[in-house]
């Protein structure tokens, strides 16, 4: 059925055609649609119904003409304006055709589009499944947030973090307890999670210490494939990724600066890529909103690797955006805290300068 | 305690202030310090400890020489290179000072943020209270979503819409039941959703037809102050915003384009207020994503109202983003799923054309 789209009168274009603000048409009006009605009126010619947006129009009506082009008395409706034929009216099924596609597969829904979704008829659609992410941290040096540290301990805060990212991303995130650096008790830990999680992320223990026995451990599980051991990036380059029967396992450096930008690097596909990998470039704008700043130092960059810089955004006078490389330690956790942002240099360019246009990823 | 921020070997700096590539300084492999480890070292002149990464630095030592700058035979450890005093070393404290600002009232706490405030030994902290939204459907020809429609009749839609939103902005949204064009009602309605909620959504019955009864209800209610009925934007002229006992209230009208428009540009920054104003412009451009693209289509739009145009986004060969704007009646559904951002045309301006660059708000 066709329905009007604004308050108005309901006619046949024809009717009016020769209307202006000089030469009015006088059409009868001989009732009201309202939204909900059933009782659908028959209008003749030279006739109107007065119509709420939204009613059903009237039989031999095509068209809606809006209140501020008429003048009504008692049952008389003048009309100073012809309107085309179709105007404001919606069509029955305009809004969508057999065959049309209508939602891509592996769109992220969005609001709007359940919207659209009841709309067509559907009361359920088929969905991918939130990928389930345990976090695993290790490190002797590691006690839980609800114990007090001794002087040679830290408490364990990466793993917050990172399931935090997972959660952002659409995953469940969950963290395991605080595996001691032993290759017997990290192996078991890693299947463990393996047998409840699509994914695994293994925090510490990554590197090539004689302490670090996440390799060890993954090269000693059945079926794992060790996929790389350190890459050529800064902060966060001792980053372990393998496959163990189909299922991501990671392994993330335990430096706080270096864990969020490997996980950055590496997790955030593959996490993506889980959850429904949306495709769109606009899907992709949309998750990685980025800003454009002027460098406000300069930034030595180490050759042959790429390298992520933390910046802090500060909105200037003239509309423009600075951007304060962090290029301290990468302990500092503080600087997690009080940057805005990370900027990529490529692993072939070995300088950037003051007043550089930069564009920084906001995170 | 200092802490090493690598692997390598703890030294004075001054011990090595005179090694380079070819008159190397040879120091005495005193032992090994690792992450976690409470048996700490002291060194004399010419001494070094073999140090892990995140252990404490052994007495007498300030900085740490990369594994690359070093050739160990047995106990001894030849030098190559010169350090900077401190030199890979975390500083005790060094990361956060007592008076220090660390994270400024009203930010959104981001997952990095919770490894700063847990890592300053924090375990609680104050936050803001998610906003409790009750959406309020009305309409003669809602039914719910486990109805099958009539001819005469819509299945209620745009409050799962408005829900989506309201969560994606940190809000907890909660439908109340399809209620009937009836003043008593409708006000009845709106006084039951103020009780549990910090906000409440109209949908519907907020134009000025004889069925629309949002104003009047809201007129009844006693503390009500309506702040505005009726506003120059397109479309989604017909919206209603009141604030009742300090609750603000929004009518937004039922097409589903001119709610959604409505509710983006009303009622998402009270909503945002509500959850804690995130006030900088950083945090700002990251909830509003938004990418630069060429019109493909002459817009003409009303002068003296603001207008909301949906795009179609298409990624063009040449790198640039085209935007396919649909100007078609509003009540098409089906443009708010194909389109991937809208674009906004102030009140005087009276035409876009094809060809010039529009920045697109990504929804």
């Amino acid at each position: 059925m066709d329905k009007a789209l604004i308050d108005g009168y309901a006619v046949n274009s024809k009717d009016i055609a020769e209307a202006d603000t000089n030469t009015p048409v006088t059409l009868k009006l001989i009732g009201e649609a309202n939204v909900g009605n059933t009782n659908t009126f028959t209008v003749s010619a030279k006739e109107t119904v007065k119509i709420s947006k939204g009613a059903i129009m009237p039989e031999n009506t095509n068209s809606v003409v809006m209140p501020e082009d008429t003048l009504t008395e008692g049952k008389k409706v003048k009309v100073f304006a012809s309107v085309v034929t179709g105007c404001q009216v919606a069509k029955k099924a305009e809004d969508s055709k057999a065959g049309d596609v209508f939602i891509l597969k592996q769109r992220k829904i969005r609001p709007q589009d359940i919207g659209g979704i009841i709309g067509l008829g559907y009361r359920q659609i088929k969905v991918f499944k939130k990928p389930r992410v345990t976090i695993i941290p290790t490190g002797n040096e590691l006690v839980p947030i609800d114990i007090e540290p001794e002087p040679t301990q830290i408490t364990s805060s990466n793993s917050y973090v990172l399931r935090g990212f997972v959660e952002q991303l659409g995953g469940i995130g969950k963290i395991a307890s605080i595996v001691r650096d032993e290759l017997k008790l990290v192996k078991k830990a890693v299947l463990k999670a393996l047998e409840v999680s699509d994914m695994v992320i293994i925090s510490g223990g990554c590197s090539t210490g004689t302490k670090d026995y996440t390799l060890r451990a993954l090269q000693e599980i059945e079926g794992s494939k060790v996929l790389a051991h350190s890459v050529a990036m800064k902060p966060g380059g001792h980053v372990l990724l393998a496959i163990v029967n189909g299922k991501p396992v990671i392994g993330l450096p335990g430096h706080p600066v270096s864990s969020l930008t490997s996980f950055h690097v590496f997790a955030k596909p593959v996490l993506r890529k889980l959850s429904g990998d949306p495709r769109s470039f606009w899907q992709i704008a949309k998750d990685t909103p980025s800003i454009e700043a002027i460098l406000t130092k300069n930034i030595k960059s180490p050759e042959g690797k790429e390298d992520y810089v933390r910046v802090r955004l500060r909105e200037l006078d003239n509309g423009t955006t600075s951007a304060y490389p962090f290029t301290g330690r990468s302990s500092f956790l503080s600087t997690l805290v009080k940057s805005h942002g990370i900027i990529k240099i490529c692993a072939d360019c070995t300088a950037l300068y003051e007043g550089d246009v930069v564009d920084v990823l906001l995170f």
